[in-house]
């Protein structure tokens, strides 16, 4: 199968950098096509902007959806971008690789979203009607793919757990999970976490590499997060309220999975 | 007072320009000093990284944490970074304004948290101890500053409900609230949010900035949300989960706020 490693750190002589390595070997050795996106090592551009369309109406008010929308449908985007959509396309699954760093992704990974999920790609594609509110949440794109991510903290276990003071780590990567990966169609593993870095000594990071190496051994078998599909029946449509039957009394992120 | 407002957001001819100009006027008018970080006008380096320490030791590996706190203690940080955190210094109150993107705030606006919060600025500040982990959540170089997200979106308020598709946005906001304003000392008051951002006509508009100023004119006098101090008892320590006592059965986000 085909895999698609990103990964946003900035130095290769860093645990992150030994974790990429290994993946890349792993699923070398175990017979997948593995493709590569060091966004550092790029020197990935983080902020959309109006230099990103090339061919735009320079007299026009910028707008980052009808831009990219029409950069998109006439192949006029610029090279770094339709590189990497290319290499979703290509993917069978995508693993997303950071630090978490202030609670998220770092800058240059939120850019590579912002940049590369143009209208018509990862938003804007599908109908709206009163049974369909466009191809998300469930479709979309990058529907029978597989995304994961690979999370490193410098925090303990306990700071993210249901009573930690940072939040569960589920809700913290839910805007990820769901919003970004689930959003245009992938179906999106349970991520591997990283806690307390700075503490990795080698016996750690035999029994790391060891959990990971399961986790990429069925990265194309594991039972994906059971979100709940948008246009199935769950939903309000337009409103995009669970129904009252679904889950009821429940609210918050936990809700939308089944 | 002083009022840092922060602005992410490509295209001046936006909503968002709109209302970073209203802010702009109202704050005036009513007498404070008000200075502005325009990201994208700044042309603002998102990626933190190896540049952005230029006195670094380079036979050294790059770690984010150390070099940023050794080049805050010897005053070798690049000055545009300086330049931020002096604002930040220097204002009573601060206010982020941006665009939701794929579910939090854009990259250019991270990469300026990211760069400018340096360790022993907004973080490694205090002693740990049994009973103390760190002046942070609650405690601060911000301490006794205040701060307001002002946030537009396309989607619809019910998609961002307790029970929207989206996820409740306060739970959105989450990390950037109390992970990244709260962490190192902020008072932050509720989001002042903005939704279905296309269909913004004059009367829509006119409604608007008539709520935004109201909330400018509250800005240093409505109460903050009661986030949970970390060291005054609420917290095993180090653990940092809630102690059994304090909002007992309770998990995710919300038990933070008292």
């Amino acid at each position: 199968m085909n895999v698609l490693l990103v990964l946003a750190h900035p130095e290769t002589a860093s645990l992150n950098g030994s974790l990429h390595r290994f993946m890349l070997e792993r699923l070398t050795a175990a017979g997948h096509s593995v493709r590569v996106s060091d966004l550092y090592a790029m020197r990935w551009k983080p902020a959309l902007d109006a230099d990103d369309f090339p061919a735009r109406d320079t007299a026009a008010r910028f707008d980052p959806a009808l831009d990219s929308q029409q950069a998109f449908e006439a192949g006029t985007q610029t090279a770094d971008i339709a590189a990497e959509q290319e290499k979703l396309l290509w993917a069978d699954a995508v693993i997303l690789q950071f630090p978490l760093w202030w609670y998220s992704m770092p800058a240059i990974l939120k850019g590579w979203i912002e940049r590369i999920y143009a209208y018509g790609f990862a938003y804007g594609v599908g109908e709206h009607s009163d049974t369909h509110w466009g191809d998300r949440f469930g479709e979309g794109v990058m529907a029978g793919k597989r995304a994961m991510l690979v999370v490193t903290t410098g925090g303990w276990a306990s700071h993210y757990a249901p009573r930690g003071i940072n939040g569960p780590m589920d809700d913290l990567l839910f805007p990820i999970h769901h919003g970004i990966l689930y959003y245009p169609g992938f179906d999106v593993l349970s991520p591997y976490v990283v806690h307390r870095t700075h503490k990795v000594d080698e016996a750690a990071y035999a029994r790391i590499t060891d959990e990971l190496g399961q986790r990429l051994d069925t990265l194309f078998t594991a039972d994906p997060i059971p979100f709940r599909r948008q246009n199935a029946g769950d939903y309000e449509i337009p409103a995009l309220t669970l129904r009252e039957h679904i889950a009821p009394g429940r609210t918050g992120f936990a809700a939308h999975t089944a």
